[in-house]
């Protein structure tokens, strides 16, 4: 087996490593600054492709909708792209081929090789980094839905606040329960602006009862969407990945106990909640994996 | 084939009717009358029974939760029962095999075997009556859940309104979308309350503006619930049963354009929306299939 690279591209940063024989051999990340435009994100892939020696395939984890042929880009919003074939452009660019899915498909396939989903039958995969995502595993398979729009699951509506969400509708799972969310709630709130969630963490850990009320609202916002999950799918385990996942070791008990007390039926034991083992190589990995399997020969 | 008797335990009616060679040849209907008392309805079920001749299984339906043998119920929150053997008590009354199952599950099944979830990969059947149901066939076959939860889609969060649930929760998807709940909007606005959504929908066509109003009201909610479910499971199909989809038939057009304007992606094609042309016989179908399946010999 050769080497293959793995991508994860993602709203505030690109993550990207080399598989080699089931390990990932070397890493690197840099910013995304989609606000510098499309040509120079694009510019930058290129970039992590031509560094990566002896790469015989890469497999790229996107925020957004992905068609069934792993080469075209319906829709990110979060990078405000539309309709656009990257692989083709990456591998004219580069020759080397090129793969495409959702980020959090490929996050749950990590999770179902390497991972905390290994052996589940049925299990869903929650990141909750600049947005909220999702892979669910039904019956020991990716769940892929029947026009390629998969498991959109931070576009549940799930609130009250009438906080507005980038899709156009109101009140999404994404909305309360992204880091952007915890943070944007902290910063409402705060004499000085936190940039991101682990600062709040960090005020947790300290008592500082603004860290500890923003916690409060996002794990209240967290277990209505995780009780929503349940009800729906009746997983055996919830796997919690991206950013706010680190922070939410400091308080899994609080959360378990307000999901405990919601879901319908309390006669039946329930999905257990965990926090993903692979941090921030999910995407790295799950990218590596479909370029292993999806590359010629 | 023997013949087989399936029922339908719905929190208003217990509707019955004997199958024969796939065709309905005999049915019934009696109140449910739960405020009578729980040993009132069981000896209604067993008058039934008994009532059925040359009957050699009978498969019940029940608003609540059963346990994977499908002898046991866990919980009808809308009977206000709670572990109860139904089928050992009924069988030994009557000495016919009883056989249970959720009666969203068992309408799902029937809409699969005779109905327009025929075919169909990835579908979803809700039931909108008492309260609100559902079953999910995923890869050809009913989605079950881990625990034997199942599909409790009644219990999804997707409001604002604060309104309380049976569940315990706020707002789910059963105190919009409900018959239940088109009726309770209704008449807290109207001098002169109705019984049934039948009557609401009477006045939409004869443009009643109360009428008007609340059919505008529901609608709004269940594209919301409609929405988050084609956001989570991109299904082919999504089929309406129940009370309150023969109104829906009024205005099936205008729920597809809110269903449009707020679905995740304007890329990719949706799932269709259809009314159950079974209308009221999917749960004595349902039960009579699941009693055709796991009967002896």
């Amino acid at each position: 087996m050769g080497r293959v690279l793995g991508i994860d591209l993602g709203g505030t940063s690109v993550k990207y490593g080399i598989l080699h024989e089931d390990r990932i051999i070397s890493r690197g990340v840099v910013p995304t600054e989609i606000e510098k435009g499309t040509p120079q994100l694009i510019e930058k892939l290129k970039g992590i492709i031509r560094s990566g020696e002896n790469v015989s395939a890469v497999g790229i984890g996107v925020p957004g909708i992905v068609d069934e042929t792993q080469k075209f880009i319906y829709e990110c919003k979060n990078l405000f792209w539309k309709e656009i074939p990257l692989a083709r452009w990456l591998e004219e660019a580069t020759g080397v081929e090129v793969f495409l899915d959702n980020d959090a498909n490929l996050a749950a396939l990590a999770e179902q090789q390497a991972g905390l989903l290994k052996g589940i039958n049925n299990g869903i995969l929650l990141t909750l980094g600049t947005g909220v995502g999702g892979g669910v595993i039904l019956g020991g398979a990716l769940y892929r839905g029947s026009h390629g729009l998969g498991f959109e699951v931070g576009h549940m509506r799930i609130g009250y606040e009438g906080i507005p969400c980038t899709c156009g509708r109101q009140d999404c799972f994404e909305v309360y329960s992204s880091a952007t969310a915890l943070v944007r709630h902290y910063n409402e709130r705060a004499p000085l602006p936190v940039r991101e969630a682990r600062e709040i963490f960090d005020g947790y850990q300290k008592k500082d009862p603004l860290g500890i009320q923003s916690m409060d609202w996002y794990l209240d916002h967290l277990a209505d969407g995780v009780v929503n999950l349940i009800n729906l799918f009746d997983p055996q385990r919830i796997v919690f990945a991206g950013g706010v996942s680190l922070g939410l070791n400091l308080v899994l008990g609080e959360l378990e106990k307000r999901v405990e007390q919601r879901k319908f039926t309390k006669a039946l034991p329930r999905a257990e909640l965990m926090i993903s083992s692979l941090e921030n190589d999910a995407g790295i990995y799950g990218g590596a994996l479909l370029a292993e399997a999806m590359r010629k020969g």
